[in-house]
């Protein structure tokens, strides 16, 4: 937040403990409470994802209040939606309040979202008044009881998550993948660029950032020339996506315009589609990917709206050939988010692997919701369906080990002096994604996993 | 029911018009009603799907209670469960009345199957105590208010189904799709034999017998030398599977071995996994069936439990090569199901295009729930796994129209003089179950879907 202001950055605790006036009267003496010290207890830091143009919605819960619950961010803090309404209701004469409250006391964001367009925005609107420089959240003098330090919050799964699809949207990927499997001039399947291809993905496995998932095992064919074997993965990989999150459900038999799908998003969030190469390489002919993936997929915590996106949204890539009617996306429907891939070690150093952005998306969220519904396919509030690995042009930006390694080829350099060509025991992959421009910043924060040894 | 008693078959109405006593002194005068009258509201013909020996599970709604709750089959009647256990308390010290009573106040199924198995079979003996020859139930002179007739309820989806997975365990039909697409010497592919191919389905998408399917829209290619098209599947087909139903969740990381997979099962229902072949075929690579599939699948109305199946237990079929370990089956996890599929025409003309049997699975359920689980991933309550199209080796036992018209070469004939080589619109699908063994008979009824043009 450009106009907040930056007091007791990292020191909410101290505030707390020694309390607001005690600090004011050692700082200030008698003097009257000036202005600058209005927002005491907030501060925002430049680099925040969190900032007053954001507002993501997450799920919650502390110490003091177990319950799990819906919530936003700003800053360092967690703000429960709830207990901010009690405090600061939102008045608008087109907004159920009961349902409101209903909707926020529940473990999912799912009845929040299915409260519809009007209220998000409302929700939203309302939130930036409130916290924006001046307004009435944060001219408290101490910290309010629904402001958590972030460190203070348990992040949970967001959604009830009914059902999860996984395109396969970035050309640069698709065509990599293809060169390491069939050749630089058959890279791209006939049907690539006529269809934003898409395979339907568990539901069931999805966690949310912090959860660390074991090493799966599985059956793989090492040798073509001997029998298959069962065992742990010796290829366990990330894939860098984000996921749009369904705000409207559809009815069984509807269908959805690229220039409606807007109005059927609710946010998207950071999704790694865990991936083990080695199993998927020798079960996925000729039905897909199934045990290679379904063996946990992770999420951010926070679920970025397509409001707080607005800004950054940009014209998708030139698609030739054109695309058939039912998918031309005559509106701009890409967006431009930074993305970065990072490995901590199990001593805990850190390497950046890569570098990538949504931008390079080839198929748009508008193009991916046209074709899922055109055969009449129902969607619902909660369903996840993510991009497919992002990978830029640039080889320092491809969106998984399998392309960064070029199949185990090229290993990565680690700062402690080892390498790596896929993710080992131990390891920590992080996503990050934020997007800026013109000093506002909005970010998705981090999804952050770590492997342990198999089971 | 081989001994309950055929008096008043069909003439449910008549009887409650009338009144039992009345139509007692009609028949018999001033006699004590003899011990041969003693269930004369109740009667099961003997080629019932629902006979004393089943008790499937299901969810209804009545005219009087329009709220959907759990029900069970019996003969021509749907009883509502939580109405007969107030007429006759399912009295157990090892049953939570409070938990019971709630669950069957439920719209689906999943509470119910969630209070574990220990309930379920304590449920099934009540009912099978009950509504034997001479139990109390059938000693009741009138229809109890909790016994409906069939015609007057209406079935409902009986679960929330979390994920729904699809396999491919018929040798038959992966042999006969493969010759079709590949050629006779590649017709299974290298990994049929040691893996229960599978992928995961739309859940959403899935709806109750008797709910009708518009005829699907999508992206084809019928000429490989043209760009492709968008319009109605010209190849819209049926497949003939069964599905079990989960009845006990695992955690991620849990595994399921074989001798423990009949514990996590709940029962099975019929599945029709309607296909748009063309849709399909040109958009299957490399990524498996998406829109082809997406657009709706058809499950029966009725659950019928692992215990009633038990009778028609037998042994799975030679595997050769020995599937791995963790695959291997020492019990005998397959069953003896008869199953059909029946056409009727618009104008009302049937034939029953195929004959088929569970028992030519190639892969058990216990073996399709290891290797579902053999990476760790978790399953819930209420999902469902399909077996795939369930073909028998002779060819009118085929389980979908692509292998019955052999790919559109060999037209079925239908009464009307019309022939078939995929469904047409008006056409409806029909699909039937049931074992049947030395006098014992269980089924599963119908799952029956109409084609309606496409929207």
């Amino acid at each position: 937040m450009r106009a907040a202001l930056i007091l007791q950055q990292g020191k909410p605790t101290f505030v707390r403990k020694f309390g607001y006036t005690a600090i004011m009267a050692y700082l200030c003496g008698n003097y009257p409470i000036p202005l600058l010290l209005m927002s005491a207890w907030l501060s925002v830091a430049p680099d925040s994802d969190f900032s007053i143009h954001n507002f993501p919605f997450g799920i919650c819960r502390t110490a003091d209040r177990p319950s799990p619950r819906p919530c936003t961010a700003l800053g360092d803090y967690v703000i429960d939606l709830a207990q901010l309404l009690d405090a600061h209701p939102l008045e608008s004469s087109s907004i159920d309040q009961g349902a409101l409250a209903t909707a926020l006391a529940q473990p999912t964001l799912n009845d929040f979202i299915g409260l519809g367009k009007t209220v998000w925005q409302a929700l939203r609107r309302h939130l930036i008044a409130l916290f924006s420089d001046g307004g009435i959240a944060t001219r408290q003098p101490d910290t309010p009881a629904y402001a958590y330090p972030q460190k203070a919050v348990q992040l949970l799964l967001p959604l009830q998550i009914g059902d999860y699809t996984d395109f396969y949207s970035s050309i640069e990927h698709a065509t990599n993948v293809g060169i390491m499997f069939r050749g630089k001039d058959n890279a791209l399947m006939p049907n690539w660029k006529h269809i934003p291809i898409a395979y339907h993905g568990r539901a069931s496995s999805i966690v949310v950032s912090g959860i660390p998932l074991h090493r799966p095992k599985g059956q793989t064919r090492p040798d073509d020339n001997a029998p298959p074997i069962f065992g742990i993965t010796r290829q366990l990989d990330f894939e860098l996506e984000t996921a749009m999150v369904i705000g409207k459900s559809t009815q069984l038999g509807q269908t959805i315009d690229t220039d409606q799908a807007q109005e059927h998003i609710f946010g998207l969030l950071l999704f790694n589609d865990w991936s083990a190469r080695d199993i998927q390489k020798w079960e996925y002919q000729p039905l897909g990917p199934f045990l290679g993936k379904n063996f946990g997929s992770s999420v951010s915590p926070w679920i970025v709206t397509l409001d707080a996106l607005e800004p950054f949204r940009i014209a998708a890539p030139a698609q030739d050939p054109a695309p058939l009617p039912y998918l031309q996306d005559n509106d701009a429907h890409n967006y431009d988010i930074h993305l970065s891939v990072q490995i901590t070690t199990p001593e805990g150093q850190t390497a950046i692997v890569s570098r990538s952005n949504t931008r390079y998306m080839y198929w748009t969220l508008a193009q991916q919701l046209a074709h899922h519904t055109s055969n009449g396919c129902n969607i619902n509030i909660g369903d996840l369906m993510a991009s497919g690995t992002i990978s830029a042009p640039d080889p320092t930006g491809y969106g998984s080990m399998l392309e960064l390694a070029w199949r185990g080829t090229q290993a990565l350099p680690m700062p402690d002096g080892s390498t790596r060509t896929f993710i080992l025991d131990g390891d920590t992959v992080t996503m990050h994604g934020y997007a800026e421009k013109e000093g506002i910043r909005v970010g998705f924060g981090n999804v952050s996993t770590t492997i342990l040894p198999a089971l």
